[in-house]
């Protein structure tokens, strides 16, 4: 059986051009770029490369790019080395939404709970917006940070970053947005954005998992953020540790790649989404999360709800007819919550158990939307007629 | 012209069968270790699988094993995770020596000085060997941590562990390794050591970089330690992020054979650290840092001493020969400072500067200890030719 991957906002495929590259420094190329003999210096010269081609991506410099192990490790690292270093100068409130990533919200609460920071987590309304006046309304003289992600991973939301960092910046607050969604399925300038910091993370753009980056805007002295991680002094100081070599230069290989072609990709995906949605949307007792209008939400993703049917069993049995896909509420340790997500767009706990997201990429055709939704009716009848789910 | 590698202590070439195992998940099994659909499952087993073989390689079970980015992020991880939980506590000081990893150093530092904790630094004798006594005297009401190495990277001291740890458990101290070094070239059992904590790194057993794990003994609740990371709690919420699975499954293949094959090896690079030992040591102006005993030195490291050379000089004329060692000494930012640890055992900074590491690996073979043997003298001539330095 042919698998059908539609889950791509989890993670994507590897592009076989990553595989190639990385595969030279698995065989070849396995010297420490941290030393100064001919091992060391071609392991340093792939990691300078992948530094140029990952701030080309974005319109940054290669001086504006620190490597860390992945998007939450970045997040982590703006968040809490920021709390860090101002953490007895009395800024001490960090806003974001109730949308964000749970390594944002969960670095937050930490940073709440361990060391005593003040949190607004901003509503959104029921597509996903964060309202701008609302964030200026709840800048304090105290506040060090806004965190608001570029686009979100459920329901694809793309925030207006533009005005939000503005309205932080003319605060003389810090703006650091999550742009680990957004990176390959929309233009992201982080210099037209106006925002300080952002999280980049290589395996939602066909590179490998394990490898991720920051980006600190150049007139930012870095020392203003602590790092989680001392040692060897690395990264400028930001991230020590023996450089993943691998992954770096995978993630580079994939953003040379994701830059030239992009455009083209998203052009497809974008095609694929319109038809996935139109399908769902003309089954019976099904709705979307998240916007309709197609241009503010990010190229691929679709959040969908299909009443009466429990969003764990749809994803199993589409399983079954191998189909991937991922419920649109998180599972820890057994426990089935509904998505801090949906809830906070307004859904019901019980509604948000019935959403699922379906999310394309550049490896999926038609052909898989068309299985999809030929598919999808009998599996919902399926389950409707074995669970008292409703 | 034929390289010849001697700097296996800064990082090991990858075991053709880790990058088999490697490509699998490159190529074939990319999905999302979280996802609970077939591709995600497929991914999970194999974390799973190779925690199993990391476990099994220091004779941990697997549930004491987590994995995080790199050996620096793990100490790190053990040491501010534990700092920070019980910051409100009254145990702010903490206990280490001063021929630590600078991972293990500059994380006491910032502790220190960004959060008020108290730090000793235990002395080592002139071979690097730390004194029970010494530190049975400095352990405090307020102690938290004992933090040191089992086997030092720069001078292969072998540190009683099994003593020191016993030391401070008895007074109900925690106790952590960094073993980074000694994993494949000795025997590591965590349970005969008698630790509560332990940080390893693959990419010094023939594994890729950019991956570690951590051992927490299992009487230990993990929630002591305050993840680096939050986020989607994966590795039971001390460190969240998608997991790097190529990293993981590349750790996993490469203990699996470790634990095979490491004493057969050993006995190989024993034999020819001897060689390499005894060829320095009969020429003029030369002498050895760290332990001569060998059975107290980690196998394949050594550190030596030429008179009136300077060891930046002295890698690079090397790496005209095709010879790769490390300097003695660490080079930031242009600056070469003389080795921490070379000033801990006594050496004055001059002849510190005058010192290299050179580390033999399971791929090397006696004809690179004779090459480099024949290579030294004219190296060392010409350096004393040209140079002022003495």
């Amino acid at each position: 059986m042919k698998r059908i991957y539609l889950d791509n906002n989890a993670t994507t495929p590897v592009d076989e051009r990553v595989v190639e590259e990385i595969n030279i420094f698995l065989k070849e190329k396995w010297g420490n770029p941290n030393s100064i003999h001919s091992f060391g210096r071609e392991a340093r010269d792939a990691v300078e490369k992948s530094r140029e081609n990952v701030a080309k991506l974005i319109n940054a410099e290669p001086e504006e790019i620190f490597f860390t192990s992945c998007g939450s490790e970045g997040n982590n690292t703006i968040i809490k080395g920021l709390a860090f270093h101002f953490i007895n100068s009395g800024k001490k409130h960090i806003i974001t939404s109730k949308i964000e990533h749970k390594c944002v919200l969960n670095c937050c609460e930490y940073l709440k709970k361990r060391f005593g920071f003040e949190i607004t987590y901003l509503d959104v309304d029921k597509e996903g917006f964060v309202d701008p006046e609302a964030l200026e309304s709840c800048i304090r003289e105290d506040t060090l940070l806004v965190s608001i992600m570029l686009a979100n991973n459920e329901i694809g939301t793309l925030e207006n970053i533009k005005e939000l960092a503005k309205i932080a910046k003319e605060k003389d607050v810090f703006f650091h947005t999550d742009i680990c969604q957004a990176v390959g399925k929309m233009e992201v300038d982080v210099k037209k954005l106006g925002i300080d910091f952002a999280t980049l993370s290589a395996h939602k753009f066909y590179g490998p998992k394990g490898i991720g980056a920051i980006y600190v805007e150049e007139s930012i002295d870095v020392d203003v953020i602590d790092p989680l991680i001392h040692g060897g002094n690395q990264e400028k100081g930001l991230r020590s540790g023996t450089e993943n070599v691998l992954g770096i230069v995978g993630m580079g290989k994939a953003a040379e790649i994701c830059a030239k072609e992009w455009r083209k990709d998203v052009e497809k995906i974008k095609r694929m989404q319109k038809e996935l949605i139109n399908g769902i949307l003309s089954m019976d007792n099904t709705w979307i999360n998240g916007p309709l209008d197609l241009s503010k939400r990010l190229a691929g993703n679709v959040n969908a709800g299909f009443y009466g049917v429990d969003a764990h069993s749809l994803v199993l049995v589409l399983d079954e007819y191998g189909i991937a896909i991922s419920p649109g509420s998180a599972c820890s340790s057994g426990e089935i919550k509904p998505s801090h997500v949906l809830l906070a767009i307004g859904l019901e706990p019980q509604k948000a158990r019935m959403c699922v997201r379906m999310s394309l990429g550049k490896f999926n055709e038609i052909e898989d939307v068309e299985k999809t939704l030929e598919v999808l009716p009998k599996a919902v009848e399926r389950i409707k007629k074995i669970s008292s789910f409703r």
